[in-house]
This record gives C-alpha cells, structure tokens and sequence, in this order.
C-alpha cells in the first residue's frame, strides 16, 4: 500500500501480519492474523511519521477521530469487555496504533497482548472485521 | 484527588503507585513510583469513564491537548528514542493514559513496559519530572 503524494509506503513488516480492511483519506486500517484477539492497526497515511507528536495538528484530529469512529464500532460488534488502545512502536517504528477488544477471559488477560503466546493463525476475515468495515464503508471509509 | 463536581475521586490502586505532578481543567497527571522509566500517567477528571469512547467529544478535544503537551515535553526533557501512549486498563478500569518515555538500553525494550521485573523505588520527584511540571505550569497547568 503506497501513497506517492503523502511519501508513505506500508510498512513490511505491517503488511506481513496483517489484512487490509479499509481505509478512510488519513488512516489505513488492518487486522492482525491473531484469531484470539479482535486486534485493529490504523496506519496514518503519511510518511516520516514515528511517535503521536510527530503527527501535525489536523492529521492528529482526523487520526484521532478515526480511531474513535473504529473503536466504537469494535466495541459494539464485538461486545468486548475493555478496549486497549496504543501507540508503541519499538520494533516497527512506521508510526500505527494498535485498538484491540479485550475480554476478561482472553489469553493475556489481564496483561496487555504484545509478546503473549504464539498468535493463532487466521486464513480469512473474521465476521466481526467484516462488520467493523460494513458500517465504517457506509460513511467516509472505502475497501483498502 | 476529588473533584465532586465532575464525580471524580482518583481510584485508590493510581494514588499509591504515584506522585501527583500538575494538572490542568481536564487533566492530572502523575508519576509512576518505578525509577526504571520516566512514566507519566494521565487522568481525566470526570467520574464514570473507562474507555476513551465514553469521553464526550468536547472532553476528548481537551485530553488529547493535555496529551499532547504532556507527550512533546517528555521527549524533549528526556531526549528519549520513542513514546510509548496507551489506556489500557484492564486491572485499574479507571480511565488513564500511559505516556512513557522509552530507551533502547531500557530494561523492558524493545517490548512494553507493564508486567516486566520489579519497579526500583522512587522517593522524591526526580529531575526530568520537575522540568516537564516546571513547562506545563508555564501555561494552563498548576500544581497538583
């Protein structure tokens, strides 16, 4: 996935453990191929990006207003207990931020799901991503 | 910490693992008792929220502010390699915001910070802690 105008390509390691889901005119949106966790990584579509600050103030709103668009709807298709929401980056520093239903009887319960076990494989879309996306394309998001 | 008009009292668990540092209208910030990272956690100040989805969009506008003023003065004050933000909160289900200034050579990298080793005792208020205060109040901060 690349965007010539903003200088921003995809990072491989992203694309590796991902499916692309849709995406809006800031934000990339995938979904982890870890089938024990309802787990979405929106990606802004810029280049030379690696912390939240580095982010200019209106791509910050329009990130910030994705990520609350996507996180209520993960939350009412999933029925999760508790949303995890963060910005990390210490291996893939391609600035993305990690939005995850969490349940009080997952895996990594209460711990957070980075490093826990070994990722459960996932050959499709799962019916919740696709939910997710059904009700985000309704609105400004097209099919990545 | 209260705040009756806003139903807000600072969950019990938040309180003992940290020192207040400042804090504006929406925001009080502390700091995390473990001298390992230089480890700011945000509290808005409003009873009943536990995902940033249940903050109002007004309230949302002023904590990402907060945030983001909070997050530009860590780096700078602590020249660190990367920020790592995220509410998380399946243990203390109080809404906060991690913001956690992070080190290659840190004991956790490159993974998170929560769960790992022991946290080394902090008994006053260390240097970069003071600076980052002694920015905020500059603007629309005071002392906790």
């Amino acid at each position: 996935m690349t965007d010539t105008f903003y200088n921003f390509e995809l990072d491989a390691r992203l694309a590796a453990d991902t499916f692309p889901l849709c995406q809006s005119d800031m934000s990339l949106l995938l979904v982890m191929r870890d089938a024990r966790f309802p787990w979405i990584v929106l990606v802004p579509k810029r280049g030379g990006l690696f912390d939240l600050v580095d982010l200019t103030p209106t791509d910050e709103s329009a990130v910030m207003a994705d990520q609350r668009a996507v996180a209520e709807r993960l939350k009412r298709e999933t029925g999760c207990d508790k949303l995890n929401i963060a910005s990390l980056g210490n291996k893939v520093r391609q600035l993305h931020i990690h939005i995850i239903a969490r349940f009080e009887n997952d895996e990594a319960w209460p711990g957070p799901v980075w490093g826990v076990g070994t990722p459960e494989p996932m050959m499709t879309l799962p019916a919740w991503a696709q939910s997710v996306r059904n009700r985000l394309v309704t609105n400004d998001w097209s099919a990545a």
